[in-house]
């Protein structure tokens, strides 16, 4: 969409603009996510960067599936948030010499892509129901609730093991 | 810190530099809330974004105080993420036409910028408490609230009335 034209006329309008904002992001993350495991040395958060890449491909698919019970075409459109939160997940892990100092900047880094994507989702869901269309709401809701266990299962494992061991 | 250094080598590091990235937020987002404020036709999501500027101030003043608790210079470092949160809050509000649908866009960009916050100033609360610092821990945790508090009420608006007014 041009940045000087009026584009977004409708709420319909500001649902498929997200819709394909989330989906550059979720191809970003399907990128990303196998350089995380590459440099995460706890092997639960390695295992855990992998699983989340499983599911991730599985929100793109489901994106998709979206677009075309709305009839929109399935189209990208730059996310600056997302390329932002990875550009800075990549600075500080580049800066971080102890490993397992590197694994909580990590699971950091992976908590805002995630927190990103259910502000997001959050939004779209609400947006799908107010327009009616409780059936994208559904399929939606079934990757926020991965994007919510992914981040509560980052938490434990920050507090229970990599935090712990970077602070000893 | 430079992209190419190795500057990050304790937990106490991850902290200090992660302080300076909340820093910069903080203080990009006290430049952006009277811009939103000014697009917001709702009056009551306008006054809820000068109220969130008046107390992003105080959170720019807590970071300052657990900055010198810390002992470290009170500085900030380029947070490409909420740069990049505030850049697609200016493109897609550039596009909007209808005024309903520009403040449920508005209101979804302020929730990006609240979830990035709530993620760091989770990820800083943990780390203060596994370096025993539970003095900042409980500045940062103030602030954490607020943020949390201002989402919630954000999601409100949402609901009852911006959304419901841009569906019809």
């Amino acid at each position: 969409m041009g940045l000087f034209t009026k584009d977004i006329k409708t709420m319909n309008d500001l649902f498929v603009h997200q819709l394909q904002d989330i989906y550059y992001a979720e191809q970003q993350l399907v990128k990303a996510l196998p350089k995380m495991a590459k440099k995460a040395t706890n092997p639960q958060l390695k295992q855990g960067f992998l699983d989340h890449l499983a599911q991730t491909e599985t929100h793109v698919k489901r994106l998709e599936q979206v677009f075309q019970m709305n009839g929109a075409e399935i189209k990208a459109v730059t996310c600056p948030a997302i390329d932002g939160i990875i550009k800075e997940a990549d600075e500080t892990a580049g800066e971080v010499e102890d490993k397992s100092v590197l694994d909580a900047a990590l699971i950091n880094a992976a908590q805002a892509a995630e927190h990103y994507e259910i502000t997001r989702y959050g939004s779209l869901i609400a947006w799908a129901k107010q327009l009616g269309r409780s059936d994208c709401a559904s399929v939606l809701q079934k990757t926020l609730e991965e994007e919510k266990a992914t981040d509560q299962k980052l938490t434990t494992l920050a507090e229970s093991k990599v935090n712990m061991r970077a602070a000893s």
